[in-house]
């Protein structure tokens, strides 16, 4: 395999085999192994000795169901630690088709008014002047340069927001339809990557397979992990998830008591229903031209947990995701789905991270800037975004820098990440991956919803502490493996509940890499993983201090449970041991 | 002796006796020994968990020389670590001639709208609602506060920058003529003291002298401390503190090619002559009913290192420091004397820290808000902080959050405080200083520039690292020692040439608290407050990571000297050794 270094200081492209050390790892193991060899720990996040790396993980390019996510790791500017997020995208199938494992940004240039545009095609990687595009929406970019360089080719993008260097934005993919929808979004890896003058990276289409070692035994792995996600009823098509999209999580968590509501002061939101996924399965029912349930985030895709949602006027607003309809929904009181979708649609073209800039607007409204409720207020805080006004600029920072300047003292973050739409006060095992993950408040990082709400992968009361803490490192240790093989986190639902699809996903990368492993390797290179980001954290400066709840969840019960954080500090600190 | 004890959260007041273990402690010992002892150490600094201590210095109160600072102590909302920040005032000599050695304050009103305001007298000390002045300007409270309770009372008072929470904002004492241009500036500590629903501390003018247990040995004490300051070049009569004001350093420190300008983005400003002691000096000589040197902070000062200054329509604009003129000066590219005096004004009665607002503005004409040099505009920054617009509460945030939110790299800070007057890679001694200082950037914490620029207390090279820890150490010591005795800083200079004045000092504070302390008592009480100080940070959640310079500081180098920040990590880990 070969990997691609961009030196944006000089603004040289080197195409390097990739050093052994690196040769079995993909997605979140590569880009985080990269970050901990390369990047000085204590560097500025935004300066030109953090790096940029963009990773496909090791199924990617591959026919193995659901495989096709891509990997952007950095130094944080949001956190000031150790940075992975991921999307599902097509752009990672063709580079590593191509036979790339990696991208890898280096430096900055001396003129930061600049930018470049790094376009990979079979004959070659070249940086080219696009200065064109600058501070140009991605709803526009996209099109444009689908335009140019193609109807098919993948496109990793940064929009106005992350041009701005604010610390709430992500890095978009465009999805099957071209739309910027897929996004690596929290942690401001959009700023970082924006940082380095960078406003898009465009992928030829390549269509075949990846190189695989050993086609039988990837063919026995994909069809072991392809029944399990066929057979699982999460997963499974007519599914849940693909019946309601991940929305259908609304209610269930409203239900839970879990669903934090108007700056995470209560648990449950009496518009939960207008903004549940059956809200949407009956819009998109009633206007099948503009909406879709099931829709895929790239190609390969089984699960399909998407919603294409039709708004009152008949647009469609691709993936309107659970965690979006929190954090702009119940957390923001807003309970009008079209205005809700409108804000996802602008967060996508102005590239900003949904979570961060819901938890930001709840936090201010908290803060008395506008109401609880106010979507009208909101859609014009995403313009102040868009234009880069100081208003804009607070609340594109994410939900800490909001809490600082408007002087709030109840701002959800861990690492000043804010938090996802799950109440850490009644769901305990949740509380702890937002509290310990290196990447800041984050639920992907260790999903211990399935057993606590969902029963998928056992049993767990959410509200005791019990347990939770191994329960919560062996979902991150999984997870880090999970994140590293391109598949989607949502295979952890079929995986969980059934072994031979864990076997599966381990055989296929066996087959792709040339390893040997067994599941239970695959828990352990998923805890080495967590330790390197966690070492690489601590030489940035992190302490026991970091993995910790923000106070106010320590001294507010939160109704209908009136629950507080409970867990001693010694036992959250147990999970380093 | 007596402390008062205020709770905030029942609105009761205690008179409480001292503790035996607190009982020879004043000023920044006793404050940043209460903080460490009572507050835990991961609180959020606006919560209920936090305090604020206000504690006159050991000789506060006593006819002993410059000896009427008072120290405001808390966990600072800026930095996240210890504070404690001083003033000289009348304020903490009458509350030491009353009896008491400080005031706590705790907890936190439900209501955050409510204003309050604890009134002591020699009769009672009680909590009078104080609505009527919420969000007023200073100037103007501190006249209906003194029409009200009597011209001759002590002031300490927060401004509307401080009731918005932002953490540039101090504590204002009022001055002789009752101004609010003493101020406690740094750390945000206004920004505490506002989050306990406090506006102001008056407290009835007590004449006479604190209690003293050995009156021959203060007298003995007292008149070697004020023979050293009336032979010392720098702060005898007609010596160059009182002949230009603190402001005398501005044309030395550019010179030294030390006096960091644009952002610090160079060592020199071609407008220093514009803005220097020398050209205030011309003007109070021009306009002597409006202008005056060497005014003083408080009754009993024989230094007197003020300047009132008269701008061109004749309003005398008091106290404009060295760091102010520094700070909205030659750090902002502005050298229109008037212009600085009216934003210093502007700062007083808003309740901004001028060091932090200047730094604030710097890096945001760095991040393209507004050019270098403009001063109406950055005048009007001061408007949007007072009215609370989003603009003003990034501004009054201070410069670390000014770069987060506007992107840029170049911010002066060290643990997220603005850094004062000097260039740290040019004077090497303040780097160490400004960056091991529990207190965040800090040149009070321990002014090396003594011997590095003033060849006062021994000579040192300003530009070469050797024996600059060991330097800065002492000083930090011996100044936690001088700040605990409610000595000016300034006495330093007397005290470090003329070892009689040292022990004169300590023999004062013997005196009055019946200890039998030596001089090298002195330093080691000192270097106990400053260990204190730094292990409650470590508590808090600091690391070696926080006593690191910005990282621009090792990468551009600055002209003149064009010299870097070159000294290694581990000896500037050191210290802590």
């Amino acid at each position: 395999m070969k990997w691609i270094r961009v030196n944006m200081s000089d603004l040289s492209v080197k195409v390097e085999d990739v050093p052994k050390k690196y040769e079995q790892m993909g997605g979140r193991w590569l880009t985080s192994s990269i970050i901990a060899d390369e990047v000085p720990a204590t560097c500025h996040p935004l300066g030109p000795l953090n790096k940029v790396v963009i990773a496909p993980g090791i199924l990617s390019g591959t026919t193995a169901p659901s495989s096709g996510r891509i990997s952007v790791g950095t130094k944080s500017p949001l956190t000031g630690g150790i940075k992975e997020a991921n999307a599902g995208a097509k752009f990672g199938q063709y580079l590593k088709r191509m036979g790339y494992s990696a991208i890898i940004v280096e430096g900055q240039p001396k003129n930061k008014e600049s930018r470049y545009l790094l376009n990979i095609s079979k004959e070659k990687v070249e940086l080219i002047g696009a200065d064109e595009y600058k501070f140009m929406g991605l709803y526009e970019l996209n099109e444009k340069l689908a335009a140019k360089y193609g109807k098919d080719v993948g496109i990793a993008c940064v929009g106005p927001a992350a041009e701005h260097l604010l610390a709430g934005t992500g890095v978009a993919f465009n999805d099957v339809e071209n739309r910027p929808a897929r996004y690596a979004g929290r942690g401001g890896v959009g700023a970082a990557f924006a940082s380095k003058g960078l406003k898009a990276i465009v992928v030829e289409a390549v269509t075949g397979q990846a190189t695989i070692l050993n086609n039988e035994l990837f063919e026995t792995g994909r069809k072991k992990l392809l029944a399990a996600l066929q057979e699982h009823a999460v997963t499974k098509p007519k599914g849940a998830l693909n019946t309601y999209g991940t929305a259908v999580l609304v209610n269930i968590l409203n239900e839970a008591g879990a669903l934090p509501t108007r700056n995470f002061s209560s648990g449950t939101f009496e518009g939960a229903k207008k903004i549940s996924g059956e809200a949407m399965a009956e819009a998109a029912a009633k206007n099948p031209q503009a909406g879709m349930m099931g829709h895929r985030c790239h190609p390969g895709c089984v699960i399909g947990c998407s919603v294409v949602y039709p708004d009152a006027q008949g647009k469609s607003h691709t993936s309107v995701e659970y965690e979006t309809l929190w954090a702009i929904g119940a957390n923001c009181g807003i309970d009008d789905l079209d205005a809700i979708a409108q804000m996802n649609t602008m967060c996508n073209d102005i590239g900003l991270d949904t979570i961060e800039f819901g938890d930001a607007v709840a936090v201010a409204m908290e803060g008395g800037l506008l109401p609880f409720g106010d979507a009208k207020g909101a859609i014009a805080l995403l313009e102040e975004v868009r234009k880069g006004n100081p208003l804009g600029k607070i609340i594109g920072s994410g939900c800490s820098t909001v809490g600082k300047v408007f002087g709030v003292r109840r701002v959800p973050a861990v690492k000043n990440q804010g938090m996802p739409a799950y109440e850490p006060r009644v769901i305990k095992g949740i509380g702890v991956t937002y509290i310990t993950t290196p990447m800041g408040a984050d639920h992907t990082a260790g999903y211990s919803i399935a057993p606590e709400i969902l029963g998928v992968g056992g049993k767990f009361d959410p509200h005791t502490n019990e347990g939770k803490v191994k329960l919560s490192k062996d979902f991150q240790a999984t997870t880090c493996f999970i994140d590293s093989t391109g598949c989607c986190v949502f295979t952890a639902f079929a995986i969980l509940d059934i072994p031979s699809g864990f076997e599966g996903m381990v055989e296929a990368c066996n087959a792709v890499t040339g390893a040997n492993w067994t599941t239970s390797d695959a828990y352990e290179i998923g805890l080495n993983i967590l330790k390197t980001e966690h070492q690489f954290n601590l030489a940035a400066g992190f302490t026991a201090n970091d993995d910790r709840p923000p106070e106010f969840m320590k001294l507010e019960p939160v109704p209908p449970h009136n629950m507080v954080w409970d867990m001693a500090d010694s036992e959250l600190d147990s999970i380093w041991k």
